[in-house]
């Protein structure tokens, strides 16, 4: 077995090469990549097969559904491969440009950030979106999936090796650690010198983790306490749409809507609404109201943690406020700062909201789960950055490069 | 005494306040800030002497001066606060803007950071500039000077704190910490929730510290192994110049020349030349020669760590090797990322360098000792950022902002 350092240091021999890559043989061996997913399909699947039963009663229904492969999803990985291709270079854009008083010509362009570790769980197309994005941004990636998901992921990398053996590139621009236990992610968290940028995509406790523990640069993704704000001024159409559609279209993903905020005013007249609309859908959803709240509709009553919790259920924690300030203040002290919107027919209302609330994603009459690269229109994307440091809500290719200043003169000195 | 998780305390209950002032309060504030440090001159000189009084013999010469204070030295403070207010806001900028095919106008606008702690060592005017700097881009500061300054910069805070006053703001926009032991220091690095971002500003092993044991987003700063590479091509009289500028005229910064590659063919002719420009100066420089340069010109044997060391004192290493590739190589092993630099008149040695380099500043035929926000016109500078997170090379006002979205619409869902 390789260990993780042996592997470190194979990634770390790869980024000059990975850094300089031409546009041209980027999207070449993306191409190729998406190609050679289709034809190891086969091992792939079967590969996969293994890794569900294996995993089979060791984790949840939903865990096993998001790790199971079919045709289908490889042709879909396959396809956001190619998509990857189609999205301009992020690396050597010139960024600013201006010539001193001095005659120094003064260049700012977009470079790669070189090795880009990522500890993701037990989705399959995170292999193939991650290491498609590194590779189009200029880095190397090395990628430690979860234990359950392992064998899938590696015959994934191995599809992928096989695109850049054939293109004459080197296979080390894709790594995968051989190691799933957590040796291999504290390894990687302390890699300086080695790994350039850490992502973890996971649950809470793997952030948590990644605060505690790293050592090298880390961009903490996906935790999402969205707040959706109705305001005294709010349509009641639009909030009824707009709440069912953030608590239930996908309640399992990090931007959809774990707590509703209800400006005093309105709340006698928009709560029982509220209460028949999420009864009513296919999947009802409970409520979990604070005293007032609860003095007026039926649910359950809110416990301690309630407003601080990501559900990613069918479960929304109620709260009545009064105004938008307050409003802004209870999000200030409880959301994680990744989603939150506010319905109102008041611009100075939203215009207060979208001004004073500091999350990465801030919304008027949207739901909050448009969060989202393809959405955003940044092409797929690497994750939902919750910190403030580099990148923030949505990463997509640009968000994967830094940048370096080019300085061209005729002999100055200072 | 003030515990420092009490100042975290009101540091964080003031991010609101600071993120939300508009351009002109801050501005009168600026001015405000440096009116104050004159008027209040004789306790910050009293107080200085103090440290100095207190500091001599325990810290070098040179540490001293740095600590100590004039009366043209507060002038300079005073006018470096005036300079940024005069500076755009950075807070506000609308970075881009586009109307999705559903309706959604996304709107990606720049803001405050939130609470920055900043750890430094013994110069005052880092206070005041820090102050200043995070002030301007909607941030409260909480500033960690070393013990020997800790006098000094107390005093200067009291100055700011009582501007702020007179403005009717917050004093808790301009904190210090009380104390000045290592734990400090330590309880900055582990503050999360409090700390959105720590800038170490210092040597080493400040750095080193905070790499090993933050657990608050960081940025790493100022450690600079800086190159100068003169290739076969170099014009001799330029790169004698560029040598002798970047070596000696502040040997004790970041930004000075530590090693110098000569490229093969040349060695022979340039060698004894650059020993002669080196030593007639007014200080001479010692030469840390390979064993290939050694054997034509005298100098001192370079030693197994002279490549991997940054001097900050009239010493530079030097490296015969062949030519811009291997260089370039020599620079990936050794460098910090700061700054390099290349001697020649080949358009394509110089193009070569440029590209393959992979540091925050990378020059043709210009002293490194440019590497510096002033110079590269962003105003007076947070110090260099060596890592390639968030930013990179001398940080202006833009660096020490984040981003968020604005998403406005009318009811959509997804």
């Amino acid at each position: 077995m390789k260990t993780t350092v042996d592997i470190l240091k194979e990634a770390r021999m790869t980024k000059a090469c990975a850094a300089g890559l031409s546009t041209e043989t980027k999207n070449a061996l993306l191409n190729a990549m998406a190609d050679s997913l289709i034809d190891c399909s086969d091992r792939i699947l079967s590969e996969n097969k293994a890794d569900l039963e294996a995993a089979k009663g060791k984790i949840t229904e939903v865990m096993l559904d998001r790790l199971a492969l079919s045709e289908k999803r490889l042709n879909d990985m396959a396809d956001a491969i190619r998509e990857v291709a189609v999205h301009p270079d992020p690396v050597g854009r010139i960024l600013s440009e201006t010539e001193r008083p001095n005659g120094l010509r003064i260049q700012k362009i977009s470079v790669a950030i070189g090795v880009v570790a990522i500890i993701y769980e037990s989705r399959p197309n995170v292999t193939a979106d991650a290491a498609a994005l590194l590779l189009k941004s200029g880095n190397v990636c090395v990628l430690r999936p979860g234990k359950e998901a392992w064998r899938s992921a590696k015959a994934i990398v191995d599809a992928l090796r096989d695109a850049a053996k054939k293109q004459n590139l080197p296979e080390t621009l894709f790594n995968i650690t051989e190691d799933t236990t957590r040796k291999s992610a504290q390894e990687l968290m302390g890699a300086v010198g080695y790994v350039d940028l850490l992502i973890p995509r996971g649950g809470a406790g793997l952030i948590a983790a990644c605060v505690e523990d790293a050592k090298v640069p880390c961009i903490e993704t996906g935790t999402g306490i969205c707040h959706l704000y109705i305001d005294r001024a709010a349509d009641f159409e639009k909030a009824l749409s707009i709440i069912e559609n953030a608590k239930t279209s996908r309640p399992s993903v990090c931007n959809a809507a774990e707590v509703c905020l209800i400006d005093r005013p309105i709340a006698k007249s928009f709560l029982p609404l509220l209460q028949k609309r999420l009864l009513s859908g296919k999947h009802p959803v409970e409520l979990r109201l604070d005293t007032e709240a609860a003095g007026i509709i039926d649910g359950t009553p809110a416990g301690e943690n309630d407003f601080d919790t990501e559900f990613l259920d069918y479960i929304l924690a109620v709260r009545i406020i009064d105004g938008v300030k307050e409003a802004t203040e209870h999000i200030a002290r409880h959301s994680t700062g990744h989603s939150e919107s506010i319905i109102t027919e008041d611009p100075l209302a939203a215009e207060y909201f979208l001004k004073n609330v500091d999350s990465a994603a801030v919304y008027h009459n949207v739901s909050t789960r448009f969060t989202d690269g393809g959405e955003f229109g940044l092409g797929c994307e690497m994750g939902i950055s919750t910190q403030k440091l580099h990148a923030r809500g949505p990463m997509g290719l640009e968000a994967l490069c830094s940048y370096k200043y080019l300085i061209r003169g005729n002999g100055q000195i200072r």
